[in-house]
C-alpha cells in the first residue's frame, strides 16, 4: 500500500510530501510537534494531546493552522487513509515559510501543517516489555525551555545515537546537580524499595508528557504511591524498577542503566502492570479514545 | 526577475523548492548551515565558510555532500542565477530524508542540500552603520554546543523577536555570571576605554564567526589590541565603543545597550574604521574572493 501524508491543505503521496525550503520549520527548528498513539484504528489521548499542541503555540506564539476538532479530523483521516490499526500519528506545525531572517515574519504567514501516520507491529513492543530494555546517561546539555515540544531536537538525537550505539535503548539526561530529567524521547521513573512511584515535576525541565499523566492516574487508581520529585542517578541505581512512558513506547521496564542492574535484572511487575492499565486505559477510556472509521 | 535555487542536485524555479516532510532538517533540526557575504559579484571568504561547514557536519558525523571545490561552484552558480551582486548566498545541509526516529539512519540515507541566494541594497548596511544599532540583553538559555552552526535557532528566534518588540536591532546573550556570549545572530565587541578590543574566545559558548575572524586580523593590522575574552554586561556598558559582526551585516555600531548610551551615544570610530577595513578585505582580500561570473 503507498503511504499518504497531508501537508498544507493537500493529501499527497509520501513520496511527494515535501515543504518549501524556506519553510522556518527547517531554516530555525520553528516549529513543533506531536506523537499519538493509534491502538486498534483508535486516536487515543486526542483531547490531551491537542491540549498539549496548542499550548506549544502558545509559548511560541505560533497561530494554530486549524480548530482542534479540524485538526482532529486530518489526524483521523491520514490514520485511515494509510490503514493504520496500530501505530503513530505525526503531527508538525511550523511558524510558516518567509524569506530568512531570525524574527517573526511581518506580515504574520500561514503557519505550515504537515501529518503523517504509520503502523507499528504491537509484538515489538510487547516483546520489548518482555525484556527489558537497556539505559546509558548522558549530561543534560539541552536549552531550557524543553518544556516546549519543539522539533528542535539535535541533543536528544545525539543521546539516543550514543545509546544505540552502546547497545541501549534509550538514553537518560542527567542535570549538573545529578538529578535524572528525563530521556531523549520518554519520561523516566522509578519505583523505590518502599514501593513509591516516583517521577520528575512537569516544570521546565522536562516535557510534560501525555503518556506521564495517563500513568500517574492510573496508578494511582490502583492504590500505588506517587511522587513527582527529582531523583538522583544514584536513587535510580538502588530501585526496585525502572521505566519509561512516552506515546510511540507506552511504559517500558528498564533493566540495566550504565550496565548496573536494576532491581533483580528482569521486567519489573509494577511497570508490567502499569503498561497493561495503559493498554485498557487506550482502548476504554477514561480519556476519549476517538474511532477512526 | 524570477528566483533560483538549489535542492539536492537540481536548479529549480524559488516557488518550487522544497524538500521532503521526513528531513531530518524539518523533523529534528539535524542540519548545519552557512551565511556568507556576496560582494561586487564575489563570494567572500569561501575557503573558511568551507572549513567551517566541514567542522560543523564533522561534529555531527553527517556525511558533506560535495566537495569543498564543488559545494563552491554550486555557489557561485547559484548567485549567478539569481544574479546577485550584493548579497548573501544560504547553504543548508542536512543529515537527509529517512522515516522519523531519534538515532541516526541505519543505514546511512545521502544528506541533503539546499542553496538559496538573495540580494541585499549596500545602502541599507551603510545607513544602519552611519547611524548605529540599539541592543538589549536576554539571558542566555541555549543548548551548550552553540558553536556548531545548526539550524536549531529557535532561542535565537525568540532573542530577535525580543529585539524587534523592544524596537532593537539585535539582542544579546548574557550568561549566567553576567557575560555577554554573542548576539542571536551576530558576534559582541567592545572597545575598553584603554582603546583595546574586547571579544569571548571562540570555545563552545559561541559560534565562530569567519567576520569575527577577520576583523581580529584587521584589527591587529591595524595597531590595535585585541583581547579574547569574556566581558561582562557592566564591562560593555562602561565601553567606549560597541559593535557587532556578522556575514550579513559586517560590522555595525551599537550606540544603547538596553537603553543605555554607549560611549557618545554615536557609532563609533573605530567600529566604523573596522567596517570599512572589512569592506576591503571582501574586495581584494588577503583571504580569496571568487569571482563568480
Amino acid at each position: 500500500m503507498s503511504r499518504i501524508a497531508y501537508v498544507n491543505g493537500r493529501y499527497l503521496p509520501h513520496r511527494q510530501a515535501a515543504i518549501h525550503v524556506e519553510d522556518r520549520g527547517l531554516q530555525f527548528a520553528d516549529s513543533v510537534y506531536e506523537v499519538c498513539e493509534v491502538k486498534d484504528g483508535r486516536l487515543v489521548d486526542e483531547d490531551r494531546h491537542m491540549a498539549r499542541l496548542a499550548r506549544s503555540l502558545s509559548e511560541l506564539r505560533i497561530a494554530s493552522p486549524r480548530k482542534p476538532a479540524a485538526l482532529g479530523t486530518i489526524l483521523r483521516e491520514v490514520i485511515r487513509r494509510n490503514r493504520v490499526a496500530n501505530g503513530i500519528v505525526y503531527l508538525q506545525v511550523t511558524r510558516g515559510v518567509a524569506p530568512r531572517g531570525h524574527a517573526f515574519p511581518t506580515p504574520a504567514v500561514p503557519p505550515g501543517l504537515v501529518v503523517t501516520a504509520r503502523s507499528i507491529d504491537p509484538a515489538e513492543g510487547a516483546a520489548r516489555a518482555r525484556a527489558g530494555i537497556a539505559v546509558v546517561t548522558t549530561p543534560d546539555n539541552r536549552w531550557d525551555r524543553v518544556d516546549i515540544k519543539t522539533v528542535g531536537l539535535l541533543p536528544n538525537v545525539l543521546a539516543k545515537q550514543k545509546a544505540h550505539e552502546s547497545g541501549a535503548f534509550e538514553a537518560w539526561f542527567v542535570d549538573e546537580n545529578g538529578f535524572v530529567t528525563e530521556g531523549s524521547s520518554t519520561n523516566a521513573w522509578i519505583l523505590t524499595s518502599d514501593g513509591i512511584l516516583v517521577t520528575r515535576p512537569a516544570e521546565h525541565g522536562i516535557l510534560r508528557g501525555i503518556t506521564r499523566g495517563v500513568v500517574i492516574e492510573a496508578a494511582e487508581a490502583e492504590g500505588i504511591a506517587v511522587e513527582e520529585r527529582p531523583f538522583s542517578l544514584s536513587e535510580a541505581l538502588a530501585a526496585k524498577e525502572a521505566f519509561i512512558t512516552a506515546s510511540s513506547t507506552i511504559v517500558l521496564p528498564i533493566v540495566t542503566v550504565d550496565g548496573h542492574r536494576i532491581g533483580d535484572g528482569k521486567a519489573g511487575p509494577i511497570a508490567t502492570r502499569l503498561r497493561e492499565l495503559y493498554h485498557r486505559h487506550a482502548q476504554y477510556g477514561p480519556c476519549r479514545a476517538t474511532a477512526v472509521a
